[in-house]
């Protein structure tokens, strides 16, 4: 079985996620997952290819998959937001 | 052979880049992509999704690639910024 770590992305430093990421893999984890929403998506780009320029060279990007999550609330319509999922494994 | 479509993904209302993917399809090019840098990220993929879920039902994600460019200037240090390339066909 292959351990996997799940990294959301929201609003903090970019840093800040790529230390959560790294230290995944420091620790033995094998894949991590990036997730964003909606404007969080260009950061998540950002922390996974920080963390495969800087500080992981040999973490691969073995799957980008993209889709759209419907938000319903009591008040108003329901809005579409697009979701961004980046898979890292090492 | 394949015709390609590209769409490079800016600062304009997003509609105005899913106006530009849709046309392509409907033009008769079977495979379009939608790239991006930066903080356009986001858009890109809000662009790659609304095609798909309102307009070309039948329109696939076939990859998403992310990557890194360098953007060297004469003043100051070179910087990095992440990129997004979206292919969508049919």
């Amino acid at each position: 079985m292959v351990e996997t770590g799940v990294v959301y992305i929201g609003k903090k430093p970019t840093m800040n996620y790529v230390l959560a990421v790294v230290t995944y893999f420091n620790d033995g984890i094998r894949e991590v997952t990036v997730k964003a929403r909606g404007r969080s998506i260009s950061r998540a780009v950002d922390v996974a290819e920080i963390v495969r320029g800087r500080f992981i060279p040999d973490a691969d990007v073995r799957d980008v998959r993209i889709s759209t999550e419907r938000l319903s609330s009591e008040e108003g319509p329901a809005t579409s937001v697009s979701t961004i999922e980046i898979v890292l494994s090492k």
